[in-house]
């Protein structure tokens, strides 16, 4: 998507194909910065230390270190190297399935009786096709989901107004992002859309990464605080909300970032459909229900410590919000019961949240 | 209440009776200091800048404003400037009801007829009682909600864990608190409580004073970001839910700090009690239903701009959290709906959310 004038992905093979680069999202939106990643060593850091995050964007760039790794790799043991970068990758993000995933399809490439250069060639090859294939799910569920936007258009005949919560945009995937690919479908077709921004704390995506793409993309939208989008719902300022998802079991319910949970239970109050737009690979078969997702307990600080941009001194900064004394828990996900959740948009179409549609699907 | 071995009230007459003292809570909890206000514009400048916040201290902070304004009266027109004194109070902040009663009775009071010293003596008095009254309720607050607290640890033999949002604590009122004062109740009884403690945004209040508050007492808390409460109820780990409020009306629908809905939809949906304690003087009976309060719409900078501690410049700092293009919307309450409330506790009892109920206390 834009960003000023210029069309970027969040992740792309640089002219000299020993070059991988990435927008350092660390330093988002206060500060625009490329990043290049020439070996595995420097994939592996940027995964880690949070340079890329989005797990379909974390997968593509593992891939693309394994890529790195070949290029680098020794004439003679090139296929130990490879099998050891692939655990290396592994072990920056344990608990991002595509990561695994992109891994996985690499190491199935790895064929230890033939050149290193048929080898270098075909994991070229796996990244660029992961890539793609990140940006056509993210493209199918844009023009699914646009339909729900373009019919709330029709009804209304003025602005259709989308909460969404963290970021699950373009930033986090390739292109397009999860959440956001219907409403920049509908915003790149004209129908005029706004977006409410829930800020997303502690991590602040919403605020950081949803608002920069949205506005350097040129939709309308207004940041707003996690705790104010159940009153603009009773106030009838909210058509429709889109969230993303981090992992949804058969049944529909559905993980995703703290408080979106929050943010469904005030949709279903005031009577507005909830969509939550993922590709299939986010639906986990294996669990029958929400309960049996385990929810990862994050590091009091993202609490404690807020990052920003300081103003007057014209640098990046954080400052501590609450006294040192107090304890903190810091829970990263939620899980919205299936029954709160009027629609998944998926690359493969538009489908209720039930074990039913979602068997359907597959 | 307690900050470390002091007892404090959030407002007090200095030795000087020209001299009204309150602690600014701007700066806590990283800076205590007092604030001294001698004249009309200090009070309205505590008020409007949030120095001083929390409804029941608004009304009386108020009530010493108007006292400080007549003993800077003129001879010849007082009567008249202290009309103008008190719209000029009124328009701080437009949602809290205890600030237009507190100005009633000080309207009440004026006698133009009389001498200005009888009404600067009528008003010294008035905002003396003002806040003894405010004091008395908020512990008989405490005295009818600590039941509810000792019913539930009864049963549960273990900690009652009470989520409460913003801060309706003694900073917010004169002493005890409106939320607190059944918590703080029960742990001066030795009745095992911890706070959830949802952080407030976009101003931080409950990280930042009601942490605080908690902390220099003693009670155990732990503080959370607003979008983890829902996910908290639906893992059993909060037995009740105490907000307080900033305007109520006949038919129990409760405005109260943004975000407070939220948590309201979230108890109702894990069955969770969620009782919201106020004084009867925050029930407006001119106002038939949550639709007709007035919510304030604030500042941009409280999203785009997160005040707190530079650790390592020891100082207090800000950081803008945000793209700097980006729009900002920033209502400061919601309201919800009496049919989510399960009980009101004021300072003549516990009472149901319903308007018969609610006509019976006066």
């Amino acid at each position: 998507m834009r960003i000023g004038n210029t069309h970027f992905r969040s992740i792309w093979l640089a002219d000299d194909p020993g070059v991988v680069r990435v927008i350092d999202q660390r330093k988002l939106p206060f500060e625009f910065e490329l990043m290049e990643l020439t070996s595995l060593d420097d994939a592996c850091y940027a995964i880690s230390d949070m340079v890329v995050r989005g797990a379909p964007l974390i997968g593509v760039t593992a891939a693309y270190g394994l890529y790195l790794a070949a290029l680098k790799s020794q004439a003679k043991n090139w296929c130990d190297e490879l099998k050891a970068a692939a655990d290396k990758l592994l072990a920056t993000r344990p608990t991002a399935v595509n990561l695994k995933y992109a891994l996985d399809l690499g190491l199935a490439e790895l064929n230890c009786t033939g050149t290193r250069e048929g080898m270098i060639d075909r994991l070229f090859h796996l990244a660029m096709a992961l890539a793609e294939e990140e940006v056509k799910r993210c493209r199918m569920i844009g023009e699914h989901g646009v339909d729900l936007i373009t019919e709330c258009y029709e009804k209304k005949k003025a602005p259709v107004n989308i909460l969404t919560h963290c970021n699950a945009g373009w930033l986090a995937c390739v292109d397009y992002g999860t959440a956001t690919a219907p409403i920049y479908k509908a915003h790149d077709e004209g129908i005029p859309v706004h977006v409410w921004v829930d800020e997303t704390r502690p991590r602040n995506q919403g605020a950081r990464l949803t608002a920069y793409e949205l506005g350097e993309h040129g939709v309308a939208h207004t940041v707003i605080v996690d705790n104010a989008g159940g009153h603009l719902m009773q106030e009838g300022m909210v058509d429709m909300v889109i969230v993303g998802s981090d992992r949804t079991t058969r049944n529909g319910d559905v993980a995703n970032k703290i408080g979106t949970y929050l943010k469904a239970l005030a949709a279903r109050d005031n009577n507005i459909p909830f969509y939550v737009a993922l590709p299939t690979s986010t639906i986990d078969m294996n669990l029958s229900h929400g309960r049996e997702i385990e929810i990862e307990n994050r590091d009091a600080e993202e609490v404690s410590h807020m990052p920003g941009w300081d103003d007057e001194q014209m640098k990046s900064s954080r400052v501590r919000v609450l006294p040192s004394g107090s304890d903190i828990v810091n829970p990263g996900f939620d899980v919205t019961p299936s029954r709160l959740v009027t629609k998944l948009i998926t690359e493969k179409g538009l489908c209720p949240a039930t074990e039913e549609a979602i068997r359907e699907l597959f």
